[in-house]
Order: C-alpha cells, then structure tokens, then sequence
C-alpha cells in the first residue's frame, strides 16, 4: 500500500507519562512507528514524505488560538524555567462546570488546563513538529485518493481522534482523521465515512462532526462507562441539528472477542453502505489486541487481516490513518496485516 | 471569641500532594489548625465542639450525588486493590467542553474526574469526616449567631470555598462558608453579606449564589489570570439574573501590599453597609499573609489586627470561617490576630 510517513515523528519524545498517579515511561513511543514503519518495509511497502501542507485545514477545524498555543508551549514552559528543559508540563487544575472558558489566563499551567481533557497526554520539545507532520501526512493521504487512487496509510504518531476543537487529550494533539475528512470534502467531495476502529472512543472526531451530515462517524470501542475517555461513546450519541443519524456508536464491554467485534463491524458496514459515501477514513487503532497493555479486548494478530478484508469489501477510496495500540512489539505486523488483508479484499 | 472546632480535622491527612507534577508534603496539614488551636488557648480563647449537624442543609447546596461519592469514596478507591491503603487517588481525565457530565461513569478515577476541578486536592481516610465535621462547625457557629451573638469563630480544616455544587478542588469539599450563610437565611434572616479575604478567589461560594440577591458575595484576591483558581474571579462578574449586581470580585496583582489590599477592603465594606445584611460570614484565608508559601501578597501578621478592627466597624453579627494559609508556623498567631482585632474594634 502507498504509504505516506510523516517525517517528524521521533521529534514528540516526552521522557514519561503519569498513569494511575506514578510516573511511567510513555506508552505512546517512539518505537511504536519505529517497528511499524519496519514491518511496512520488511513487507515490501514504501514509504513517502507527505507532500501537502495541513495548515489550512488545521485552522479550519481547530480553533487558531489553541493551535497557537500548541506552537508555541514548550517556549512558553522553557521561559518560566531554564530547568524545565529535563521536566514536562502537564495541567493541574481545569475549568470544570460554573468556571469560564472564556477568559484565557496568562498563567501557563492554567492554559494548559483550559486546552486538555486530561494530564495523560505529555507534552515534550519536538510535540508541535511531530504533531503537524502527522496532520501533513494525513492531509497528503487524503489528496492521493482525491487523485484517483484506491487506498492509501498515513503513518504517524501522536494519534489524533481524541484531539477536539480546542484541547488535547489521550496522548493526541491535532486530529488527524477529521483532517483527512475535511480535506476530502474541501477538495470536492460530499459524503465522508470516518470509522474508527480503535479500542477507545473517538471523542474528539466526533465532536468536530457532531452537528455536520456530510460526515458519518461510526465509533466501535470499549464501552466509556469503564474505559477512558469515559465522558463520550454512549450508543445514545447520534448526532445533533443536521447531524441528527450522523453519528453511531458500537460500545462493547472488556472482554469483547474477535467475533463478537465483527458482528458490529458488520453492521457498521451496512451502516456506511446506506450512506453511500464517496470515500472512506479509518481510524486505524491497533489497541483491540488481545495483548495490549492498557486495553482489554482479545482480537488477535491473524484476525487483522480479516479487519482489512472487510473494510476492502467497501469498495470505496480508503485512507488507514494511524491512531494508536500499545503493544509495541506486534504493532508492525498488526498494522500490515490489516492493510494487506484490504488489498488482498 | 467562642470558637467552635472540628472534632475530626486530623482524620483528613493525605500523604502526599501533587505540585508542579512532582509529589510534595500537603500545604493544607494537620499542623495548620493543631497551630490555630494552640494560639487560640494560649490566648485565652476557649474551644467547644459542634453542636448542630450539617447534613440538612449539605444536600440543599451540595449535590447528593455528589455527596454520596465523597461518603463513599475511601472505601471506592480500597475496593479496587487493597494495595491502594498506602496511596491516594487523583482525578487524571475530566469532562472538557464537548465531553458529558450527564452519564456518571462506573470507573472511580473517571467519577472522581467529574466530581473534581484540579489534581491538587487529595482524598484520604477520613477526608469526609473531616469535611463533614468542619461543616457542623459552620453550621454550628451560624445557629450561635443566630442564638443572639455577635461574633464566632468556625475552627476547622479541610477548608471550604473552592468547593462547588457537585465538585471538590483546591483542598475544599464542602463550602462552610456557604453552608452557614445558607443556614442563616433557613433560620429566618433575609439578607447576608459573605465577604471572602482568603488570596484565592472562592469560586465555589460564588458560584453557589450567582443568580441569588439574598447573598451578598465579596471576594478579594490574588488576580485569576495569574493565580489559582484561574477560571474565575474576574472583575466583571456581577452576578446574573436575580443575583445581577450581588456578586463583587476585587482582583488585585501579586505584590499587592497592605495599604492597597486596604483600599479594596474599605470599598467592600461601603458595598456591604449599602447591602443592609443581618449578618456577615468571613472566609477568613490567611494566605494573604507575606510569607505564604504559595501567594503573594506582603501583609505582615500586625497588619491582620488591623483587618479584624475593619470588620468590627459594620458592627454585624459575624461568623468567622477557617479557609486557607500556609504560613503554617504563623498561623496561629495570624488567626488570632484578625478575631482579637475584632473584639477590640
């Protein structure tokens, strides 16, 4: 499959992350799209430097105040303190119901707050650059299918689908999938499917879609009642205004297998067929993995290519677009599988 | 003074906090009221217990299903893993703009995201306790003014102000000062005044009245875009429907020194004396004081006769609040200073 590699992903390379209290090394690595990006050439396919520029996009989805903020906050943390260099910034304190938004505070800590769903998601030197070339490379997948060719993988880290309008969360920045989708819309097209197959919920692609018809976002993932981002993924989530049917959740309780996994998938195909859209975007999770560590569903490496073999049965221009799975060794060939058993659909 | 004092405050003693991403002793100790208790019996001043419960009029302000989870949320965090006995729980994700607030999640860190405005306010064994019996201190000191006296000291601790409707922050759990004007306008007043000189701003307490005209909320301040809370506190907010024009916040910058804080509290006083209360309730912070660890205006503990004397000129029956300071060493003596000035005024 063509593959789009962003050049800057080793650059977001936070030293830790704090889970269930205590500092951890970051399960979102580097290594991750090291061994992704191995197995890619180990399997014979190439990959290339994004060609297109998402900046235009990125403003159109993301409020420009917070991706400035995203520019600029690993200056803005190193100018309170030199030392801050060998420390990352994470928020404290965050504008729960009755406190505003509205005002934004000169105290970095609390910009910080303002723009997150979370403190689990670090942020290091290089994140702004790493984050941008996915959302390129995102961008530049989408503009390969608007040039007429069939599938295509934009490989990337951070993941994106957490990252709403205007905050961050789940290790994601920028959401590279409603850019993607945008794009393809931009450029002329008029319905749009985003799936999104990773074991948690898309919040933030859904939110940026939640009030639009042109967009169908289906969502099949670990139910939000026990599995994070906990707030949004309730199957009672079908759009709203003109998005109203829009939107379509398929939460599923730990523990869910490979079989009871298809059957939703199943009917998230019909779902997408109903809707005659003229491309597809996936939201590719490998965090459905029986052996993820921070996951709990129990699909295993072979059945990817059974994933990719159903969503080829689509027939629609399809863009992979990289999210996240954490079990870093069998990521690569997790990731390949899915892709080969589309070409092979 | 008469000072009422918690039975329980040492049963919330929380190991460890966290600031600036790093685990710290708690600013908000035990030793902070063991000092204020000293200081009060080496001066004269004599301690009782409380006398009247709070629960009635908790669920009147605070959510109940907010304040079932504080009841039950030691015994929430142990189920999980006995292991947990030596650790504390933090809030790690929370419902940000486009999340929901409607759906309580079965997860207890994703529940205590949504019941939480910040990660620095740790929940131990006996925070409800603690928090439960400071508000019966409230509530007890209320019904002694409402009995025909004068002036009261609640003495307890965790404090209060920060504390909304259905949320926990900035050390606070249950807002006493609230639950005492509360009380005060249940047992027949019609109008009182809360005047809060804690440095943080008591976004909680205005939050719980903004669209009420039977309490008056004043707040003096370390400026919100540099200090915490940061999402309020703000100059223009004036209260809105009923309570438009029952809401004054005096914002002032760090560095702010005595005769400036002064000035702000000789116009709080001519609001107060336009509003015409029956009674007056202090969030009495010491965080004002020069060398608090974590503020910074620069009054010195002499000053703090001085504010006492000030509040004695409204001549109004006036329940005294224990909120914040962490001068812990100073405490006592800073406390003491502002009810003694009082008595004297």
């Amino acid at each position: 499959m063509h593959c789009f590699l962003s050049d800057s992903y080793r650059d977001h390379n936070p030293k830790y992350e704090y889970f269930r209290g205590e500092k951890v090394p970051c399960f979102e690595s580097v290594e991750r799209l090291d061994n992704i990006v191995k197995a890619l050439q180990a399997r014979g396919h190439k990959t290339v430097s994004p060609d297109h520029d998402a900046t235009g996009v990125i403003h159109t989805l993301h409020d420009p105040v917070y991706v400035q903020f995203l520019e600029t906050a690993w200056q803005q943390w190193l100018a309170l303190d030199p030392a801050n260099e060998a420390l990352q910034p994470f928020p404290s304190v965050w504008p729960t119901r009755t406190l505003r938004d509205d005002v934004v505070p000169d105290n970095f800590i609390a910009k910080l707050g303002l723009y997150s769903m979370d403190n689990g998601t670090p942020l290091a030197q290089g994140t702004w650059r790493a984050a941008k070339s996915g959302a390129d490379a995102a961008v530049s997948a989408a503009q390969y299918l608007l040039n007429g060719n069939g599938s295509v993988f934009s490989a990337s880290r951070p993941p994106g689908h957490h990252a709403g309008r205007d905050f961050m969360g789940g290790y994601c920045f920028l959401n590279n999938a409603a850019l993607a989708a945008q794009t393809l819309l931009e450029q002329g097209m008029k319905k749009v499917v985003i799936l999104d197959i990773d074991y948690h919920h898309g919040n933030g692609t859904q939110s940026l879609f939640y009030d639009r018809d042109d967009v169908l976002f289906i969502s099949l993932h670990g139910d939000p009642k026990t599995e994070f981002p906990f707030y949004l993924g309730h199957g009672d989530e079908a759009g709203e205004g003109k998005g109203e049917g829009y939107n379509i959740n398929y939460p599923m309780p730990a523990g869910t297998n490979f079989d009871q996994w298809l059957q939703c998938l199943e009917q998230a195909l019909e779902n997408i067929h109903s809707f005659q859209p003229e491309a597809l975007v996936i939201s590719l999770g490998l965090d459905t993995f029986a052996e993820d560590p921070i996951s709990k569903f129990t699909i295993q490496s072979d059945d990817f290519f059974k994933v990719g073999h159903k969503l080829a049965s689509l027939r629609l221009p399809t863009a992979f677009i990289m999210e996240g799975g954490y079990a870093t060794e069998a990521l690569g060939t997790n990731v390949v599988n899915v892709l080969e058993g589309f070409e092979q659909g």
